[in-house]
């Protein structure tokens, strides 16, 4: 496997970490439009194993689908890992295909809201660019798969495994993702700074949230998804580790739109537990204008205010140092046990932040989301998950994937995942 | 009277409409960044009135002294009306008197937070640099008035006259802002839109608020200004004609700096009636870094992110036909009455929306900005304000500017005020 990964900001700089104590590919091209950025990457990584020698720095602009192939030509990549923003989806995407690679994401193909019941019914949903070009990956012979980070990723995993092995039918599959992270700064004062892209947590919070229910759809996928206005349906939800309750909203995500096409469910959704202070700043940034990404002329320049905003935070790559606590993701599944029996589940992965700084010098949320497409990717060069077209996580047996990740190493990847019965 | 008023924003605009229905000058230059706004006020305000040809639009750059200086010369301009942001007031300043013209301000020259201790000394405080060129003015005969809108202005005002008139000993000077106004988007719902300028509303409203306490003073003015953290002393104050209870915090402001020095109060402070969404919008912008004035590097251009939340924003000179009900300005003095007795009095003025945009097409608090320097002008051209140096509106016999303001026209402007014992 060689592979080209577009993007060497948190996330991609900690996949590259992860990937390089692993045998299973011959190349790994770090490509970025900031070519230091993509060589710091790079330098951090092989440093981190003897005669290391697969890793290249690349520069590349993601929004040129050309760009992309003709990179991915040039090094013989068979495999494009999408690991920028969701803006950049459908140029890496096309320029994957276009060079005869496989792909991955961990992000789909962004939403347009619908435009007279913006919070009823869904418009163009996540992922509707992707999967309208679904015969032309199946005529190529490649696999796409959306969606392969740990949420939406893990979570579609944790589903499928769900389904296949604990219950004979299913109410809700239900992602939660919740956290006790604080970040602080210089002087130890707790501090504002996400933990992901803040362009991206707005995209997804302030979008209106899709709900998937069956009895909508009357047999019909796609009939069965519709709209909230955002931040509906609070939840206290209690994770686990310590990390305790968090009050959780619906919120748009990737899984909604995915697991209904491979899994039985009646209903699907996904809440976040963003907690006050990160619906107040959303609802301010909204209210305000400052989510938007129109530009605005400013003093004779032009600027995107959306992109301001993320441009004033920390850069969620640099925060580690300064964060504490654990990130927990995962899907409480509810529904008839495998007895017959009524059964709540929560199935669910914890990252610690100082565990994944020690080991990694990558903080906690992005090397959640970091090592799940490196598992994929695994999967795919081994032969164990195989497939084309484009296909999301949950299309794949769950079991080797759930065994590769929490195996200690050097077999698997160390990181353990639970399972609660509620 | 020759005026040349720098700045044709909300403010400037509805002063030339106030201003061109008194006969005490002979010119009015509207100078704006922008000529077309310049002449846009030209042409409204010209229209008010028969056979009006007083009013001149010109173009200037407000940060250039010798520009400001030179538009003066051209037009033999006797007095400089500063009608743009406080960022601007040095070099105004400066070019009215490298002019030699009077100079009339309503807000002063910013403050710099003390290096060490921002929330209990102050640094450099607001008028600091104008009042270091006290001699300056004080030499070339000339008056340079700061200071002179509703708050600061008409406040100091007030101040004054329960100073000579109400009052034999005051305890405090505290002047209180609050409002009911609402402004609503083209479907009918309320939404957010400040009545002035975001900027001076994130200076003032962060900025370490600043009072001042004669017991600190020992007879030394200076050693009697401290700071308290922003939002600080909570306190309902209840607003008459209808406007009722309003949460007011202190909040640094010009009056605090300027009636110390020239009347006598045990305590001197300024709170303003934020309302709990305004309190939230600050505290959120300042959380993210979003306050700032430093550029910030955003796909290759560089802007101030205080700038891009200003110009997210209604431009407040457009709002008035949007917007409903009243703000009002005033100081609750506290102390000893000429009859020995405790009294507690609240002189203020009132300024609704729908009256101010019935009579002059300006909203409410741009009106009710614009009209006291408009007064004061007309009280400096009749003579009955005399004086030079740098001075604050409170070192004027406030008598005469009170009944200028309040009688009918077309003896006076028409705009009662009012005072309430409590």
């Amino acid at each position: 496997m060689r592979i080209l990964m577009i993007g060497a900001g948190g996330v991609g700089d900690a996949a590259a970490r992860i990937a390089v104590e692993r045998d299973f590919f011959e190349q790994l091209v770090v490509a970025d439009y900031d070519l230091g950025r993509a060589e710091a990457t790079v330098t951090a990584a092989t440093a981190r194993r003897d005669g290391e020698q697969r890793l290249v720095a690349a520069r590349v602009d993601a929004s040129d689908a050309e760009a992309v192939a003709a990179l991915a030509r040039e090094h013989g990549s068979t495999h494009v890992f999408n690991a920028v923003d969701p803006r950049f989806v459908m140029p890496i995407f096309r320029g994957a295909l276009a060079a005869g690679a496989g792909y991955l994401d961990m992000a789909m193909s962004l939403s347009r809201r619908h435009p007279d019941e913006p919070y009823a019914k869904v418009g163009v949903k996540l992922g509707d660019e992707q999967f309208a070009m679904t015969s032309q990956w199946e005529e190529s012979g490649r696999l796409a798969l959306l969606g392969m980070g740990v949420e939406p990723g893990l979570s579609d995993v944790f589903a499928r495994y769900a389904s296949d092995h604990l219950f004979s039918s299913i109410d809700e599959l239900g992602t939660r993702d919740g956290a006790n992270l604080a970040v602080y700064d210089e002087d130890g004062n707790e501090t504002f700074a996400p933990g992901f892209s803040m362009w991206t947590i707005i995209e997804e919070c302030l979008n209106p949230p899709v709900v998937w229910e069956k009895a909508r759809a009357g047999g019909d996928v796609e009939a069965g998804f519709f709209t909230l206005p955002a931040f509906s349906e609070p939840e206290v939800f209690e994770f686990p580790e310590g990390i305790g309750p968090v009050e959780c909203v619906h919120v748009e995500h990737e899984e909604v739109l995915l697991m209904p096409r491979w899994l039985d469910a009646e209903r699907v959704t996904f809440k976040y537990g963003l907690g006050d202070e990160l619906i107040t700043i959303l609802r301010t940034l909204h209210t305000l204008g400052l989510d938007g990404t129109d530009p605005v002329r400013v003093k004779g320049v032009e600027v995107s205010p959306r992109d301001v905003v993320a441009a004033v935070l920390p850069d969620p790559a640099t925060i580690g140092p300064r964060m504490k606590g654990k990130t927990c993701a995962g899907v409480f599944v509810t529904g008839t046990g495998k007895d017959g029996q009524p059964r709540r589940t929560y199935l669910y992965h914890v990252s610690d932040n100082e565990e994944t700084m020690a080991e990694y010098g990558a903080q906690c949320v992005v090397w959640q989301t970091a090592v799940n497409p490196v598992v994929a990717l695994e999967l795919m060069a081994t032969g164990v998950w195989q497939g084309s077209g484009v296909l999301g996580p949950e299309a794949f047996d769950a079991q080797p994937f759930l065994e590769l990740l929490a195996a200690p190493k050097p077999v698997g990847y160390g990181s353990p995942w639970g399972m609660e019965d509620r």
